[in-house]
């Protein structure tokens, strides 16, 4: 049984991850760290430091200021460190790459498995289609997003565009008259409802469609890719940056 | 049997129409029109005016520019137009009209009888869900195709537009950091390979998404309709300008 | 302000209308019944005949035996009573036919309106394309759901054989060597992880397709649909039994 | 220029590839053989026997029977062969392994690049998936086509299953009442219409689903990708058996 210590215990995801992880075997909550005590089955620390109990993994799915703290206490423990919150600063992220050299850390920006896997493949598919097929994304979102497009769209744009050779040129919608060129990636944002997220890249042949598509259904999707990276981590003897790359078991 | 003679029969549509009049039952096409005699199983006229046959509906799938000639042979015969040409400047549509207050005429900008059920069914929809539903429409064409959105998905979006008392707005795409409005329609144009043409109209509401979806296959589709608003003008014996509503059988 | 009493106001449907109503414009719950008094900004009653408070319109979302308690509190009050609950028996249903003589009565199996509206477009439609187009339904539901198919693709099932005058067979999946009859109506109900519930309508012609499709994002679509099923029978004077077909404002 | 010689020049597959072959960079078809000479820009030959010219891939999109007089000119020339023809009896494949000892033999089942590299990601994406997410595959296609599921199909639920240690079990349909098993791979075969032919792999997980959809536009596709093989073959030097797989250039 892998013993978790939950920093954000008491947020949206601090509770999801909870629930979640009483179904998922092998792991166990054994303390949370969260300002807000909350209502827990396990003690709740209000900072890391205050934390006296014996863990095997930290997982943080908090926010981006709370890092500091964490990354003091894995410097006592030597535990691996799993950071799902987002917003980092370059500083920030210049740190976990620094204490990496020593500490086993695990950082990723789309805690979502399925996100991870179909960016994965983007990295294998896309030198062997592009040039002959063309390349769009269609990203769905509720209408009370405010960026666009998401940073999971850009962040698939992103993999596709470094894993070709050619200048790629983003197109975020089209009007008027002009005819689309090879090097576009079209990117579109459909904002509507209360839509979870869905993501679709399209590559598109002479005589055929090739399609990787992911639709989020509820935020439980962020919970157990976090839970997974744990039960990953607490495998990990050797420091270093890990990502969900690795959780997935697919080579760069 | 119904006879049709077929204005426009060497050309690519012609042929295609042709090929289609074999299988489809009640029609026959008795004779063509066409600068470029082809090969066909029927006799072909050079003008409209050289034609020496009886016939019931005269079908028209080739230019704009064939109308004046059109429209002289049925005021001689007094035999449904049925009018698939597209491209006509203002004052052509006017004469259309003119002509229908004494002629049996009919015309579509598409012939796609799913395209025009579609777009009967958004004007009775769209009233009842604007407000609680977020409208956009994604089409996706081939890499080939030189106007963004289509015609189509543009003729759609009109006919929500008019079926809403509210002001929209056309949107064709989002990038940047600004939250949806209520009025937005987003059209999102994706180009790609040899598609031949999608269009998907998506109601996103709180907690529920409807989609009124068309995917045209071939050309084939666009003939069909054509024999099947000649089946329709058969029965017609009242001058007036019709279109595919009528021969789909929704009201407006 | 329609006031609101809710049955069945601790069970799950009723925490999620609980919750939707605070944001729903012109409703307010004014008092639950249930046995189990939950947490709650209005007064419980244990039961119907407990309610001792004024209201506009009585919601049931419940189970099937509550219904004669709250038949009883609507004779007292002949106040229209909203039935959400799902299970009657053939008496029961007889039942509500029966009191609908003398009572504001309102009753559906599905409250979504996104589905009781592609319902009525079936409706419309399936007369104009029967025959050209093949019928298939796709449904794709969660890894619990023990029926399939689902009660709602057998609902669209039912309304698209009622308006065709041909004998519809219903295939369910297809395995083995013969050729799709014109009269099948292909149903597939496909099972996996957490989807909430999505329905596609198919229809297949020659050179196009047409598709009416339904996603449920979560179980507030249900809550609204009730919420929106009260405003519109806080309008009704007259006795009888109305559906969502009312609500939508689609006439059969 | 890479010289193809194309072997069933004269049927429906063979008039496509010489199509396509006229767009296709680097290749150049500069014989045929067909017993139906039909109109062609290069010199047919009856039988592979009458074949006099000098050529670089022999390529074969006709009928099974045709293999042994195709092996026989490739050992006379020593040059690659190509095999796209289906429906080989077992003892016609295991004399193609036989040969591809000595000779550059290629075979694949299905030419359509998309569907063959859907068909290697499974391979490596079943095994990190299955367990925690259920998988479901729905095909499309038109209703004409005898055979459910399509052969397509039951390749890719074949290597999903060769990639599972667990014994799966395929399900082609539901109807009744019982729960989905973790090791059910369900297939749903949809027809209707001219459906060209949709194949599309589910992945449905707890909060979210992944899919690799694959849709064909046109025959052409496999035109294409028999060209592709010959691009690739025309730089084998070694005997053995090649597949999609080497085309594409991802490892098994």
């Amino acid at each position: 049984m892998i013993k978790i210590v939950l920093n954000g215990c008491s947020g949206k995801m601090g509770k999801i991850i909870t629930e979640c992880a009483t179904n998922f075997k092998g792991v166990e909550i054994v303390g949370g760290i969260d300002r807000f005590s909350g209502q827990h089955s396990y003690p709740v620390y209000a900072t890391p430091q205050d934390l006296d109990i014996d863990y095997d993994v930290l997982l943080d799915f908090s926010r981006a200021d709370a890092l500091s703290g964490l990354l003091e206490l894995t410097e006592k423990t030597n535990k691996p460190l799993v950071i799902c919150s987002t917003g980092f600063s370059d500083e920030q992220l210049a740190l976990i790459d620094t204490k990496s050299k020593t500490l086993p850390l695990f950082r990723s920006a789309n805690m979502s498995l399925g996100i991870n896997l179909i960016n994965s493949l983007l990295r294998k598919v896309t030198p062997l289609l592009y040039g002959n097929y063309d390349i769009e994304i269609i990203e769905k979102h509720h209408n009370q997003k405010v960026d666009a497009p998401s940073g999971t769209a850009i962040l698939l744009a992103d993999t596709i565009k470094d894993s070709i050779k050619d200048e790629t040129k983003y197109v975020y919608g089209r009007e008027g008259s002009s005819k689309r060129e090879e090097n576009e990636i079209g990117i579109h944002a459909v904002r509507g409802g209360s839509i979870v997220g869905d993501h679709d890249v399209i590559f598109a042949g002479t005589g055929e469609v090739i399609e990787l598509t992911h639709k989020a259904i509820s935020r439980e999707v962020f919970a157990i890719g976090a839970l997974k990276a744990c039960e990953y981590m607490a495998t990990v003897t050797n420091p270093g940056l890990y990502n969900m790359d690795n959780v997935i078991g697919i080579e760069k």
